[in-house]
C-alpha cells in the first residue's frame, strides 16, 4: 500500500521523524538526569508509546501520563501499568480508576481540592495521588505557598506520594530566554511544594512537571524526578514557532485530495476541512500564521512554498497557494499533506496513523489510536 | 440511567427540541412546496434520520444528503438509499461510490470540473451526477454563467441529473433581509445554471440548494426541487445568533464534570476541552461572543446566566462564571452542560448521543454516531 492509495482524509506518522524526536526528548531527560513519563494525550496509540519506551536512557521510561480514562483503560490492557492520570480526579472517575487498578494497573490521580482528597482517602481502594500545582498557568492546581497544600495532605494521608505541575503558559514563551524562565519557575514550583509537604512529615517520591517546550528549556532539574512532554512526539507548526523543534521535525500530518481548483483565485479545495484538520489556531498568534495548516507535498516535502489552508469548512479546505505557484491547478484527485497547527488536536478526529517512513511514499503499517473517552 | 450516572465528557440530545426543530423545517419546505433532502453532517445518526425522514408533510423526505463516504455506507446500509454526496468527487472516491451504488445504493456525486467529468462519464458504472454551482460562497462550484458549465454538462451526458449550490454565505448574514436576499440568490444560480442546461438540450430534475438559514428564509423556490439543510436539526449558539432558530431550540450540547472551582477568580474547571467542545469559535464574529460554548445546568436550563468556556485545553475547560454568581463552587464532580458554538464540530469528537426528553434527566436511548471517513 502507498500513500497514493489511502482514502482521504487520513493521519500520516514519518516513523524516522517519530524517532528523531524520540530520541532527542530521551537524550534531555538522560541529560538533565530526570526520569521520562510521556504523555499519551497527543499519540494515543500503544505502537507509538513502544517506541517511546524504547527510546530513553537505560531501556527508557517506565511510567506513562495519560489525559484520558481511556487512554488508561488501553495501555494498561497492553501491559504498561504505571501512570498518571493527569486531569482532576472525580469521584466518579475515582470509582473507575480503582477499578482498573483493581485488575492491575497503577493510575496515580491529581487533586488540587479538600474536600476530593478526603474522598479520596475514604475509598475502599484508594489509588496513589498526586497534589496538583499552579506553577503560573492558572489552570488546576494551587500555589506551592497555598496553606491549603498542607490541608489537602493531611486529608490524603498515606495516600499521598506527590505533587506534580504544567508549565502550560510556555506556550506563551517567545524566546529561548522566556521559556528556560517560565521551566525554571515550574522546577521551583513542583520543588518547594514537595519540600513543604516533606518538612510536615509526608513522603514525596514524585515531583513531576513538565511541557514539552520547557522539559527541552530547562537548565536545572534539581529535586525533580519526572518530566511529562506529549507533543515532543510529533511536533506541530506551532511548537516550530515557539522554537521546541524545526520545521524538519513535524511526524505527523493529513493526507488530502484535492477536489476543485481555482487557478484564476490561486486557490485549490481539499477534503479535509475543520473535522479533519480541526479548528485550532494556535499559529495566529506567532510570527508566522499558518491558517489551519501548511501544505506539504506528498512527499512531505515542502515543495510548496507558504501555500495554507485559509479557511475550514467541515468537510472542504480551502487553500491560498504561494504567489510563486501562479497557475498551479493539480489534476482532481491529486493528493497532498497538511502539517498541523496543534497535532493533538488534528490527531484527535482520526482513529488511525499510516506509517511511512522519510520520504517513501510506502506505507509500512497502520497504528490504531484511542480516541474518546 | 440519569445523567448523573453518565461517564463524562459525553453529548447530550433533547429528544423533544429535535423534534421541534424537525417539523419547524418541514413544515417550511411544505409551505415552500419544496422537497427535503435532509443533510447527515451534522447529527450522523441513522435515529436521528429515521425521526428527521417521519416530520416531513407526505412522510416526510426520502432523500438525504452526506458529508462523508462514511455516513453513506452507513446509511445505504441502513436501507436508505437515495443520497447525493456533496463534497467534489475524486476518481477513487468515484470506486467507493459506484461500489455501494452496485449493491443498492442510488449515491449522486457533484463536480464542477472538465476532467473529473469525463472520468465519471467513461466510468463501468458512473452515478448520478450534479453540477456544483457556486452561487456567492466562493468555496466550490462554478458560477451559473460560466462557459464551462456546458462543457462539464456535454462530458456527462445522460449522466447528468441535476445541479446544486449552497449558500454557505449565509453565515455572514445578520439580519433576516440579509438572509433573504442570499436565499434569493442562491435560487436565481441554481434555477439560471439549469434553465442553462436544459436549454442545451439536458434534462435537469434536480436543482438542489439550501443551508439552514437560507431554507428558513427563503420567501421563494420557484424552480427548486429540493433543499438540504443539516445543522437545523439542533442548532447551536452561531444559528441562534444569526437568528435561525431561538437560543431554546438548541437540542446538543455536552455533559462535562466539574473538575476544579477557583472561587476567588470567579473560575471553575470542567473535564470537556478543545477536544470535547472543538475549538469552533463561530460566535466571536457575532454580537454575543460565547467563548467555546455557554453553560447551561443538569437540567439543560439557563440557570447560570453567562458563564462561558473562556479557555479550552485539550481535556479541561475554564468557565468564567456570571458576575452574579461570586462564590460558586460547585462540588468536585458536579455535572454542567454545555451549548455548542456550532454543533457540527462539537459532535464531531462524540460517538454516540445520549438522548433525554426535555428537562428530564433520564437517558431514554443512546444512539450510535458514524464518525471519521
Amino acid at each position: 500500500m502507498r500513500l497514493s492509495d489511502l482514502p482521504t482524509p487520513c493521519l500520516v506518522l514519518d516513523r524516522q521523524v517519530l524517532q528523531r524526536n524520540l530520541a532527542r526528548m530521551a537524550h534531555a531527560a538522560e541529560a538533565g538526569n530526570v526520569a521520562l513519563r510521556p504523555h499519551m494525550k497527543t499519540a494515543k496509540s500503544m505502537d507509538v508509546l513502544k517506541l517511546a519506551m524504547a527510546a530513553g536512557p537505560g531501556g527508557g521510561p517506565r511510567g506513562i501520563t495519560v489525559s484520558t480514562l481511556a487512554e488508561a483503560e488501553y495501555v494498561s490492557g497492553h501491559g504498561a501499568m504505571d501512570m498518571i492520570y493527569a486531569v482532576g480526579i472525580t469521584p466518579q472517575k475515582l470509582d473507575q480508576v480503582a477499578k482498573l487498578n483493581a485488575a492491575g494497573a497503577d493510575i496515580k490521580v491529581i487533586t488540587d481540592d479538600v474536600a476530593m482528597a478526603a474522598r479520596i482517602a475514604e475509598h475502599n481502594n484508594p489509588p496513589k495521588v498526586l497534589i496538583e500545582i499552579d506553577c503560573g498557568e492558572h489552570r488546576g492546581g494551587l500555589e506551592a505557598e497555598a496553606a491549603r497544600l498542607l490541608e489537602i495532605a493531611a486529608k490524603l494521608g498515606p495516600n499521598l506520594v506527590g505533587v506534580l505541575t504544567h508549565a502550560g503558559h510556555s506556550y506563551a514563551g517567545r524566546s529561548a530566554k522566556a521559556m528556560a524562565e517560565i521551566a525554571e519557575a515550574e522546577r521551583v514550583a513542583a520543588v518547594h511544594a514537595a519540600e513543604r509537604l516533606r518538612a510536615s512529615g509526608h513522603e514525596i517520591t514524585i515531583v513531576s512537571i513538565g511541557s514539552s517546550p520547557t522539559a527541552l528549556a530547562g537548565r536545572s532539574f534539581e529535586g525533580i524526578t519526572e518530566i511529562r512532554p506529549g507533543v515532543y512526539m510529533f511536533g506541530d507548526l506551532f511548537q516550530a514557532e515557539i522554537g521546541t523543534h524545526g520545521h524538519g521535525d513535524i511526524a505527523v500530518s493529513a493526507l488530502a485530495s484535492v477536489i476543485g481548483t481555482r487557478p484564476d483565485q490561486g486557490k485549490i479545495l481539499l477534503d479535509a476541512g475543520s473535522i479533519a484538520l480541526s479548528k485550532d489556531r494556535s499559529t495566529a498568534d506567532t510570527a508566522h500564521d499558518m491558517g489551519f495548516g501548511l501544505i506539504v507535498d506528498l512527499k512531505g516535502q515542502p515543495s510548496l512554498g507558504r501555500s495554507i489552508v485559509v479557511k475550514a469548512y467541515q468537510e472542504h479546505g480551502v487553500v491560498a497557494l504561494d504567489p510563486s505557484l501562479p497557475n498551479f491547478a493539480p489534476p482532481i484527485g491529486s493528493k497532498l499533506r497538511i502539517l498541523p497547527n496543534h497535532v493533538c488536536l488534528m490527531a484527535a478526529a482520526h482513529d488511525r496513523y499510516f506509517v511511512v517512513n522519510g520520504d517513501s511514499e510506502e506505507v509500512i503499517a497502520v497504528w490504531p489510536r484511542v480516541c474518546g473517552w
